[in-house]
C-alpha cells in the first residue's frame, strides 16, 4: 500500500514542476479509494490538473465516487457538463444516483441532457424509489441465467463477458421465461460442477430477497444477519430488478451508525469534521435555538421557586447535581434503547418490557445516588431534611429519566419517525424540568424544617 | 423467511404438548441466525429441550454462536462440560474463542480439558493475541494453493473438499514452499480459466494483507474502504496465518459503532437492552459515582458565588441556560470529532485544523445564543447589564466547549486511549464548571450595575 502522506508530497512536487507524465504514472498506481483523501490535501488548481489526468485514464468516474462529500461541490464546479455526463455514464446505477444528487439542482438537467437516453430512463426510474430504499441502493448490473442452461453453458456465457466482468460476480441468478427469480447459484459452485449439470440443480432455492421499497437499513440487517454476500431485489411478481452487494451494505451500516450517533447529539449528517465552518454553523443554529427554548423553560421552573431560593440560597448548589445525574441517566437509557432499535433487537411488545427494566434500573441507581448526595447534603448543611429533599428528588428524577429515555424513542419508532432524532433534547428537557421541579418543590414543602 | 412471532408460538405449543419430533422438524427449517431471537422468548426449561433437540442435529454449535450474549450464561449452565467441548470442537477458531470467553472462568479449564489436544493448542496460540486484534478475529480455515499448481489441479483439490466446503471459499491463497503468501486467486477466476493455466498466472499479486496484531477496527476499515470480501493475515515473514472474511468485518463494524455510541454515554458494552437489571445496575453504578463527583464539583462552583446569588437570586434562572447551551455545543463537537476518528477521517495534523474550525463554529453559535438569551434577560430584568453578562458568559462557554469537545478525544487518541471513553463526562463537567464560573463571575463583577 502506498503511504498517503508521502504520495501527496511527491504528487504535489510533480504537479508543481509540470512533470505531468510522471504524475500520471503515479496516479495510475493509486487505488481509487486512496484518491479521495489524497485530493483533500491539494489546492483547487492542483485538483483540476489531477482530474484532467484521470480523465485520460477513464478513471475519473471511480475517483469521484470515492471522494469525501464535502469536497465534491468544488470539484464538480471545475468539470464541464459533457465530461460530467461521460463520468455518470460509466457508473453503475446506485453510484450514478449518488453523484447526480451531488450536482447542484440548477445544473442537473443540463448535465443529464448529455446522457444516453437509455441511461436517462434508467435514472428516472430509480428516482421513483424513496431515498434510502433498496431500489436506490441496488445495482442493475447482474448476471441472469436461463433455467434451462447447463453449467457449461453458464460458464461459456461468463467467459464471453470477459475476466474483468467475472471478477465482480458472486452469484448468478436463475430466472424463468418471465424473468422471475427461481434460484441462486453461487459462482463458487460452478467451479466444481460437472459440465452437463443443469444450473437448476446447482441453484439454491430457499433464498432471501427484498422488494425495491424496503428500507436500506433493514436490507443491511438481513445481509449482516444471514452472512450474505449479496441480496436480490425483486418486484411483487418476483421479477429480478437488481442486486445489493455486501460492499454497499457495509457503506449503509457505517452511514446509519453515523446517523444514529449524530441524531442523539442533534447533528445533521452533512455536518462532518471538515465541512466548512459556514455550513456547520448553518446546520447547528436551528438546533441551538430549540435548545435555548427548552433551556429557558427549565430556567423558568427554577424561577417559579424564586421565593424558596431567596430564603435558602444554598439550594442552588444542588441544582447542577440533580440535573447532572438525571440527565446522565436519561441519556444512558436513551442510548441503550435507540441502539437496540437500530440493530433490530427490539419490537413493540418487548419494548414494554425494556421500559420496565430501565425504570427498575433508574430506581436503584437513583436511590444510590440519592443516598450518597443526600448524605453529602446532610453533612454540608448539618440538616437531615436537606438530605431527605435531595434523596427524594433524585429518586423521582431518575425514575422519570428512565421512563422518558426509554418511552420517547419507542414512541417515535411506533409513529414511524427516526427514534434518535430529537430524543436527546426532549429527554434532557424533561429531566431538567422535572428535576428542578421536584427538588425545589419538595424543598418548598419542607422549608420550615430545613431552616 | 419464517415469521419469528408465529414460529415461537408454534414451537412453544409443540414443546408443551411433548411433540418433540415435530418440534425437531420445525427447528430444522430455521436459520441459525433466527434461533437466537426465538430462544430469547422461551423459558429456561424450554430452552433446555430445544438445545437437546439441536444437539441431535449437530446444530447446537452454530446456534450458540448466534445467541444474544446476555442469554448465554444461563444456557451454558444447562450444558455439560462434554457437550460444550463437543460444540467448541465444531467451531472455527474465531467463533471458538468467542464462546470460550462466555464460559465462566472457574469452569473453563474443565471444559477445555475435553477438547482434542490439537484444538486446545490452536486456542492457546490464538489467545496470545490481544483482544480485538486481527489474530483473534481470523479463521484459520482457508485454502492454500501451491504456486506450481494448474487451474485444473486447483479445481480438483476443491472438488475433493466437497460442495459444502467450496461454498464458503471466496479466495484461494497461493503460497510458496515456505507457506509465504505470494498471490490471491478469486475463486470466480477459476470458473473461466483454461485448465492448464498455472494458478500463478491467475493470481492477483498486488494485494492487501494485515498482521495478526493489527486492531480489528483498522482491518475492518481496510476491507470496507477497498470493497474486499476477505483479507489474509500474515506474520512478519509473510507466512499465511488466517483470513478475516467480510461477514466478520460487518460484525466488527456494528460492534465498534455500538461501542462508540455507548462510550459517549459512559455505558459498558455488556449493558444491552435485555441484560438483566442487576447486571445493568452493576455496570452503571461506578459511572454514576464519577458523575456525582463532577456534578458536586460544578455545584461547588455555584457555591463560590453564594454571596452574589443572595443579592440577586434571579441569576439562578439562567444557570440551566448557560449549562444547557454549552453542554449541547460541547457534545456536538465531541460527536463530530469522535466519529471522524472512528472512521479514520482525521489524523493529528488535520486534528489541529479541526479544533480551529470547531472553535470558530463555537464562537459564532455562542454569539448567536448569547444575543438571543442576552436579549431575553435584558427584557425580563429590564437591565441591559444582565444581558451583557449572559452574552459574555455564553460566548466564553461555547468557545471553551468547542475547544474541550475537540481537544479531549484527539488527546486521548494521541495517548492511544479510546477517544470516546470518558470524553462525555469530562466535556460536560468542563462546560458546566466554566459556564457557571464565567456567568456568576462576570455577574459578580457587574453586580453594582445590575441592581
Amino acid at each position: 500500500m502506498a503511504q498517503p502522506v508521502v504520495t501527496t508530497r511527491i504528487l504535489r512536487r510533480l504537479l508543481k514542476t509540470g512533470a505531468h507524465f510522471r504524475a500520471e504514472k503515479l496516479l495510475e498506481r493509486i487505488h481509487p479509494a486512496d484518491l479521495g483523501p489524497l485530493l483533500a490535501d491539494l489546492t483547487p488548481d492542483e485538483i483540476r490538473i489531477v482530474i484532467d489526468l484521470l480523465f485520460k485514464h477513464r478513471r475519473a468516474a471511480t475517483m469521484l465516487i470515492e471522494l469525501p462529500h464535502d469536497l465534491l461541490p468544488e470539484i464538480l464546479d471545475s468539470v464541464s457538463d459533457e465530461r460530467l455526463a461521460e463520468v455518470l455514464d460509466r457508473l453503475e446505477l446506485d453510484d450514478m444516483l449518488e453523484l447526480v444528487e451531488a450536482i447542484p439542482e440548477e445544473r442537473r438537467s443540463s448535465v443529464l441532457k448529455q446522457l444516453p437516453v437509455a441511461r436517462r430512463e434508467e435514472l428516472r426510474h430509480a428516482e421513483l424509489y424513496q431515498p434510502r430504499s433498496a431500489g436506490r441502493a441496488m445495482t442493475t448490473n447482474f448476471s441472469a441465467l436461463d433455467e434451462k442452461m447447463t453449467a457449461q453453458e453458464a460458464i461459456d456465457s461468463l467467459r464471453a463477458a470477459g475476466l474483468e466482468a467475472t471478477d465482480a460476480i458472486l452469484y448468478l441468478y436463475v430466472v424463468d421465461e418471465l424473468q422471475r427469480l427461481t434460484g441462486v447459484v453461487p459462482i463458487r459452485r460452478l467451479v466444481t460442477a460437472q459440465p452437463g449439470t443443469p444450473v437448476r440443480e446447482l441453484a439454491i432455492r430457499e433464498m432471501l430477497s427484498t422488494g425495491p421499497d424496503a428500507d436500506q437499513e433493514e436490507v443491511a440487517q438481513l445481509v449482516a444477519r444471514y452472512d450474505l454476500l449479496a441480496i436480490p431485489v425483486t418486484d411483487v411478481d418476483g421479477t429480478m430488478l437488481g442486486v445489493i452487494t455486501v460492499d454497499d451494505v457495509i457503506d449503509v451500516i457505517t452511514e446509519e451508525a453515523t446517523q444514529d450517533i449524530y441524531n442523539l447529539a442533534g447533528l445533521s449528517e452533512e455536518d462532518r469534521v471538515f465541512t466548512s465552518a459556514r455550513v456547520s454553523i448553518r446546520k447547528r443554529l436551528p438546533w441551538m435555538l430549540v435548545n435555548l427554548v427548552t433551556a429557558f423553560a427549565a430556567g423558568a421552573i427554577v424561577g417559579l421557586f424564586e421565593g424558596t431560593l431567596e430564603q435558602m440560597v444554598g439550594l442552588a448548589i444542588f441544582l447542577p447535581v440533580v440535573a447532572g445525574i438525571g440527565g446522565n441517566g436519561g441519556i444512558q437509557t436513551l442510548t441503550v434503547i435507540t441502539r437496540a432499535i437500530a440493530l433490530g433487537e427490539i419490537e413493540f411488545s418487548s419494548g414494554v418490557r425494556a421500559v420496565g427494566k430501565e425504570m427498575a434500573v433508574g430506581l436503584v441507581i437513583g436511590s444510590a445516588a440519592g443516598l450518597v448526595s443526600g448524605g453529602v447534603a446532610w453533612f454540608l448543611h448539618g440538616n437531615l431534611w436537606m438530605g431527605v429533599v435531595l434523596f427524594a428528588s433524585m429518586v423521582v428524577t431518575m425514575v422519570t429519566a428512565s421512563l422518558v429515555g426509554a418511552a420517547v424513542p419507542l414512541a417515535l419508532k411506533a409513529l414511524k419517525q427516526d427514534p434518535a432524532l430529537g430524543s436527546g433534547v426532549l429527554v434532557t428537557f424533561a429531566v431538567d424540568a422535572l428535576g428542578f421541579f421536584s427538588f425545589l418543590g419538595i424543598a418548598t414543602l419542607l422549608l420550615d424544617r430545613m431552616t
